[in-house]
């Protein structure tokens, strides 16, 4: 009963971004790893660095952020993770928690280790609307062309350089997308965008494109003068937060 | 295309009960009849009166609520009613919305039409939390029995007086639950409940007798005694209304 395990944590956290400034801490703002270090060092007694694998903007939301941080003693094995995540959820606000928590291998690192982010972008078209996940869902009044959509989804599959589509401090423009998968359900459309690495503002820009492709003002053909950099035709435009969740991120 | 139809219109009507005093207009409060009536009356020009198919209460959402009201011009057939939707949508709060619009028979009355109403009460237990679904979720710290829960629900079935778990300002308390069906999937809990009619706050008192054999502190079969009125464990108890839903009603 005595027996000890790596002080590092990893836990999967759900948020609902609306009212958070974004994921990363910045002074003078409500951020999801700032109200996690708050109820950490009240918890533990002492100041806690929390690291999350991806970076999500003011507003976006998370059902499968993964986030690390170090407890500073030794907690037993086993049963009283789910103690912790409890007394951690119960001082964490109402948009905000912990789904699962379990013990990480010393020198996990959320980021570096993360080999896919797997995003989801929900958009209700056809000027549906649904109040209960109004939250969470891109409400437009256009039909949308999911064919045309999905043709140039496809035209972003592979390694392109997405200067154009998304901004780096530092570093290469260079990722490799896995898969753009969009669904219809009804007047519901998702598109689920699966990568390594995204550079900022990638998902919502592409998701911006797919949107101008599906209302018609785009062909799908021009993707490839886009991602080229040889057309700018969104000017920097994103979709917005509201319908952009971080789903998941695989180790 | 100049053919004229019937002038009484029958929507389903989704709302997020949280800002809502309820369902029927009352002086002084904000009310899903009244921001219907509202927005109805600033499109058609003069008052209209909305009729619902079921009453709930502050908090309590819906995603299959009926209503009816006339529309004192006359409608082309067809193609004017999504158009018409739209119009109704766009002047309506974000929180309620009209899912689908059609012609209804003279004299269709949503309430007395009515043959079976499907409410759904969602319970997330174990102290899990889900930050995007807690609008519309109970988030209990306990772990429930759901064995125990569906041997009380099966009591409950059937034609009983529910005096003791619901009130009703005139008439008989007698009524007859076609279904209670209780599912787990993980930590989620979720109660739906299907009947012609149901009393005032009925189906949140079963919710809360339900919860009390979940957590062990009443047998199922005590359920026969509180609903034959010889003990009334619940002093007038009733479930947060967050976790309740209507969900259809069926004519």
């Amino acid at each position: 009963m005595a027996a000890t395990a790596p002080r590092v944590l990893r836990a999967v956290i759900e948020y609902d971004g609306t009212a958070f400034a974004g994921s990363q801490v910045q002074p003078n703002a409500r951020t999801v790893q700032g109200e996690l270090e708050t109820a950490l060092n009240r918890l533990i007694g002492e100041r806690t660095r929390v690291q999350l694998a991806g970076r999500t903007d003011a507003g976006v939301h998370a059902t499968g952020q993964v986030v690390a941080f170090r407890h500073p003693r030794e907690l037993p094995r086993g049963a009283d993770l789910p103690a912790f995540q409890r007394r951690l959820n119960a001082a964490l606000p109402r948009d905000l928690a912990v789904r699962s928590l379990r013990l990480a291998p010393a020198g996990f690192d959320p980021r570096r280790d993360a080999r896919r982010r797997v995003y989801r972008y929900r958009i209700l078209m056809n000027g549906m609307r649904r109040p209960l996940e109004a939250h969470r869902t891109l409400e437009i009044d256009d039909p949308l062309d999911v064919d045309a959509m999905k043709a140039a989804a496809a035209r972003m599959v592979g390694e392109h350089d997405f200067a154009s589509l998304g901004s780096h401090v530092h570093g290469r423009t260079v990722r490799e997308l896995a898969e753009v998968r969009i669904t219809r359900r009804g007047d519901l459309v998702e598109v689920r965008v699966t990568a390594n690495a995204f550079l900022r503002r990638m998902v919502r820009s592409m998701v911006a494109l797919l949107l101008e492709v599906g209302r018609g003002r785009l062909a799908p053909e021009r993707v490839d003068e886009i991602l080229s950099g040889r057309a700018r035709a969104l000017h920097g435009r994103a979709a917005p937060a509201r319908g952009l969740t971080l789903e998941r991120v695989v180790y």
